[in-house]
């Protein structure tokens, strides 16, 4: 069976995925990069530069790793994909060079889509304007009996969530407040009842928390 | 040096300290006891009742039981004293019967102060109305030296951490979300700057924040 996974998706304290404003030069707003420290020393991250993780980073990366294992199509939204005002650059290809990580298709969902682009390494970008139903068997049918993964941001996993669409979830919590910008747990009352929730701390000061449907 | 604590604080995954709407019948609203049953196996609960704390609850109480060391009173606010509409009852005299667990001077900020309660078991009930810090002055002249504990709710708890008053932080994240009811953590941009903060998660499937100040 195809599963809907979610992972490593960072949110503070007070439940935000990313501050604000985002733009060119600060992707997450005044975020920064805190979010993501836990992550950088991950032999899952390093590897995307070709470098060695930090054996400290362990456990982390027991769970970080996980983002890739048989999945076979991504989907993420429209402000993962580029700043505010992307789609009125024809040449904009998202942040991540021309080897993207992603390796498989992946569906940027946009109410102002344009035509695929392929780049190197296995990725091709489709732009789709269509629920997250519709969104989620287009995936599928790309995934060739794989998985697929939201990928972010937090507006998007919220919607899959409300629509009862998400199978595993990986959340990690960091341990800093920042205040304003988009929160992922709002409108989802109740979602723990749909799921096996288990929680873990590292010796980073994160703690994981996994979802996984009953 | 006497310090300021908040112990116990438990809120859902998506940050709320209480539910909605309160009332007699139902002090946390819809949350219901789901943000306390963690709380109520360990020794520390049950010993209010004069019963024995279930050994599989060591964990949560290794944290809930610092709760009452060397604190010398307790500020609280109106909603934890009373539902909505208490200081309308001059009889009210809050929800912990004769004998309340605080056994200390106990203020409670109202907007409607009235005359001290002496309850049995070296509690007495003190209103005010008064800032933060001016509260804060009163317990501490009333605590003899030891430590002064800010009870909650979240409401008070915010209040009390936006002036910067509080020494040691102890919330226990609930894998729950409730969706509504009284958040713990807004404005409270940046608050991780002053503090040390460490996670432990329990068998229970909480996960125990403490905060220090540096
Ligand atoms: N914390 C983490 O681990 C993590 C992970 C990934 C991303 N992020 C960060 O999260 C931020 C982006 O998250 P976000 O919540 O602002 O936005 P998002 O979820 O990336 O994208 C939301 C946008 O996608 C489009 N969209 C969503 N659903 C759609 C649908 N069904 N049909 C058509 N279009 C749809 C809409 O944009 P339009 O109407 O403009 O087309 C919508 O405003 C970025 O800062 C990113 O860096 C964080
Ligand atoms: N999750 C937990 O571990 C935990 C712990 C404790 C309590 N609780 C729950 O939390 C809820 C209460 O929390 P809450 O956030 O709604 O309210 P709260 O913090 O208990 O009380 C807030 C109220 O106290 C009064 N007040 C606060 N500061 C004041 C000041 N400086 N001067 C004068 N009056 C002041 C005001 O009431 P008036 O203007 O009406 O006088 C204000 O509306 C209850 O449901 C309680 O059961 C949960």
């Amino acid at each position: 069976m195809s599963e809907t996974r979610v992972h490593n998706l960072a949110v503070s304290l007070d439940g935000f995925a990313t501050g604000e404003p985002q733009s060119l030069e600060a992707p997450f707003g005044h975020a920064g990069e805190r979010l993501h420290e836990w992550f950088f020393p991950t032999a899952t991250f390093r590897a995307m530069a070709g470098g060695e993780g930090d054996p400290a980073a362990a456990p982390d990366d027991a769970f970080a790793s996980r983002w890739g294992d048989r999945i076979g199509a991504e989907i993420m939204g429209a402000n993962k994909f580029g700043p505010p005002g992307w789609q009125d650059d024809p040449d904009w290809r998202g942040w991540w060079g021309p080897n993207p990580p992603f390796h498989t298709p992946t569906f940027v969902l946009t109410h102002r889509p344009r035509g695929p682009v392929e780049m190197e390494g296995g990725t091709t970008f489709h732009f789709l304007d269509a629920s997250p139903a519709d969104a989620l068997a287009a995936a599928r049918d790309a995934a060739g009996g794989l998985d697929v993964r939201i990928g972010g941001g937090p507006t998007v996993v919220r919607d899959f969530l409300a629509e009862g669409l998400v199978d595993h979830l990986h959340v990690v919590i960091v341990p800093i407040l920042l205040g304003r910008g988009v929160r992922l747990w709002d409108g989802l009352e109740g979602l723990e009842k749909d799921y096996d929730i288990e929680s873990t701390t590292t010796p980073s000061g994160v703690t994981h928390l996994t979802f996984d449907r009953r």
